[in-house]
């Protein structure tokens, strides 16, 4: 592989370019105004990955956002490694909490990352991770060391669920075939220690409406004698959970899989400081389920977070309106044998049981998706492992992550396929938030790493 | 008074046209964008006035919209009535809930309003009724008829809470001398019931800011070990009333005055339905502090709602945020002997003391002002009761309101004057809500039934 990490190296601005470009395109999956934009980027990646030398490129249309497939076929007798990631990003909202525009890509040094950082919307997720991966293997085949088959499945909707590409793996299971497929959507513990997520939360989002009387009324004439919708949401959303900060659904934690006592000490030995991680977030207190640490709480204890809420006059100034309607998003992370469908009936049933007569409750289930537990015990683990000891100089440590990749889970049901997670990302990244950011030591550690991963899923497939 | 009443039936179709000039200017106090509309309304009201013979008529700076001042003393002998009202208006979001647009005025009929309502923003509060003052004014005028002398205050901050007219009034307390305040912004039981409100509830309105963690988190690299600020705030609101909901702020109730077993049975005559009253509103089911009627939660009892919420993603999809910030606005409607500023900062100690460490709290009174109580036994009392009884043909019923007009109790306090509470609209105009409205029948029996109340204020303090 010294070929290719020389071409790496010579390469270096041009694949921040390259990124940059990439970036620049506001693929928001979740917004219908950014259609246009979806479609811009599918080409614009089927572009790259032509030049990159692949036997051909497709844009595949979905329901929703298409997806871009690509494939180079090297020699059957070796193994296929086929490498998904997603173009799509969070919205960028709220706007105004941003340093420079979401958009437009930008360099700044930081305490953490004093190389500097790229801050973009997409920086990390997934464009900044996925991009890697096209970059690694333009070097790989332009050197003549490409070591595996590889297929990329590139798609436009894993911030909005994967829905469509749920349904497309179902029709190209025989295209799809492969020996393990490789993502890079998640993060290690810091840049000098590697680590590899061996577990995903799973996820249940709704939104709720409850409705109080027909209309918005004043809340001098009806206040007090009609049940106010928001004080309504607010009493049943905090009924949701109990004084220990254990969700109150009934049900919810039956089919949990707690760990032992041995697992749990085996998990605390990965590094970790309450104080810097309340001082990262400038928070005086941190706070989840009783009798669990932090690193649990994020990884092994299924939450519920309450994503977005509203209702009434949110305006400037004071308006003394009785609301008909309030509304809530709210979201559950899942763990091993919580199912989303299961833990999304559970909700509703319990959601609706609980609102007084007083009040009319909807419950839309948005989206959903597994969990999955990443074996340390099979080659592809082991040759990231190594992959990561190449150029970090360091054995990495398994890490179960909170995040949800839901298709993780659809990948092994419908393709019979492991997961390998290879991520490069910092808690610090600030995903999904305003300020998004990926270091550039992270961007071109992705790049020199995964050459190495074929080269060693090649020796150990052997 | 025949000429008059003549006069006004001649004149019908114009002040109702010259109604709906005043009503197509958008004056929305709260809303910073709207001031040159708020000035052009002033003006608008300034010409009308002079053109119904005021002696003069000023527009006064305030530090924030301007007030309307006119006078027409014709006998220092006789009483002098000054006109309260506003010419301000609520804002008129949700815009997509009314049918018409709020700022275009249209005449519909209605179950309610067989001879058609004018449905628009400020139709009945309180351009409808306020202006109903300034044309019965003309038409006594134009007649030679008019009783008494005449002073207007019309302001433009009702709806924020008339601070600057707190002021104002303390400057101009020689020039506002008068024996009583005349104000129409408050209804009757039914176009077949006239009633005069003999209380009103007092208001302590506040801006609440929950902040957890310093920028918006993943919910799944974060969720479950971090407070989420919409959570909480929804734990603290809901930890604001109890089962019987009772508020819970400690010293809350301790200055109420409580009605006496006789007084409660005397308001229970009041003719009152239940189920028309859900009906009117789509609820199944009332709800109010236990032990107490419908008519008694929106009168004589203090409230709790909740105005409007905010946090987190309130998009189309789902972002699955851990947010930063939560807000909400709180209002509290209070009666008599309860101290706004009081109420204010117990509510303010009590919801910082109640906020977890996880969290920080900002709390924000926005503006206030006392209940007050009309004794029925006051000349001007008497004198609205024999014109409601001349121009409806019954003796009108005397009815506690639950709406604010927090000004009337600093003009006692500072004027030394009682205010007379007639008002003509009903619990079903929707004020402050989509598709306010306000009867035809209503304003010009308003505009009918001034004159009576001129003419039998001037024969009771002969």
């Amino acid at each position: 592989m010294q070929k290719t990490q020389t071409y790496i190296q010579e390469n270096k601005d041009r694949f921040l370019e390259e990124l940059f470009e990439l970036i620049r395109i506001p693929s928001i999956s979740a917004d219908p105004a950014y259609k246009g934009d979806m479609l811009k980027t599918a080409d614009w990646l089927k572009a790259k990955m032509e030049s990159a030398g692949v036997d051909f490129a497709r844009i595949d249309a979905t329901a929703g956002h298409p997806i871009v497939y690509a494939e180079k076929m090297i020699d059957s007798n070796l193994p296929t490694v086929l490498v998904y990631g997603h173009y799509d990003v969070q919205p960028a909202d709220p706007l105004e909490l941003w340093d420079t525009p979401p958009f437009e890509p930008e360099v700044r040094k930081t305490d953490i990352h004093p190389d500097g950082a790229i801050f973009a919307r997409g920086a990390c997720d997934d464009k900044g991770q996925m991009f890697m991966h096209l970059k690694a293997f333009e070097a790989m085949v332009a050197c003549n060391e490409l070591p595996c088959n590889v297929k990329f499945m590139i798609e436009g909707e894993e911030e909005i669920g994967s829905e469509n590409l749920g349904i497309y793996i179902k029709e190209k299971t025989a295209e799809l075939k492969a020996d393990v497929i490789l993502i890079s959507d998640t993060g290690m513990i810091a840049n000098d220690i590697p680590s590899i997520t061996t577990g995903l939360r799973g996820l249940s989002y709704m939104e709720v409406e409850v409705t109080g009387p027909n209309r918005d009324l004043h809340s001098g004439l009806y206040g007090g004698a009609v049940a106010n919708p928001i004080n309504v949401l607010c009493d049943m959303i905090s009924s949701l959970t109990d004084e220990d900060n254990q969700i109150t659904i009934p049900g919810f934690y039956d089919k949990v899989l707690e760990l032992s006592d041995e697992e749990r000490a085996e998990m605390a030995k990965a590094p970790f400081n309450q104080n810097d991680f309340n001082r990262s977030i400038d928070i005086g207190k941190e706070s989840g389920e009783k009798g669990f640490s932090t690193p649990e709480r994020t990884s092994i204890r299924p939450t519920l977070d309450v994503n977005g809420i509203w209702g009434g006059y949110t305006g400037e100034g004071a308006k003394t309106v009785l609301p008909s309607k309030a509304h809530a998003k709210i979201s559950m992370r899942l763990v091993p044998h919580q199912n989303s469908v299961e833990i999304s009936n559970l909700f509703e049933e319990h959601f609706k049981s609980i609102a007084p007569e007083s009040v009319k409750v909807k419950v839309i289930p948005m989206h959903g998706g597994e969990g999955t537990v990443v074996p340390t015990n099979f080659p592809a683990y082991q040759a990231a492992s190594k992959a990561l000891e190449r150029s970090f100089g360091k054995k990495p440590i398994p890490v179960r992550s909170g995040g949800s990749i839901p298709i993780v889970a659809l990948f092994e049901e419908v393709l019979g396929l492991k997961s390998i997670l290879l991520g490069f990302g910092l808690d610090s990244d600030a995903i999904h938030s305003p300020n998004e950011n990926y270091g550039l030591f992270n961007f071109y550690k992705g790049i020199e790493t995964i050459p190495y991963f074929f080269d060693e899923y090649r020796e150990i497939k052997k």
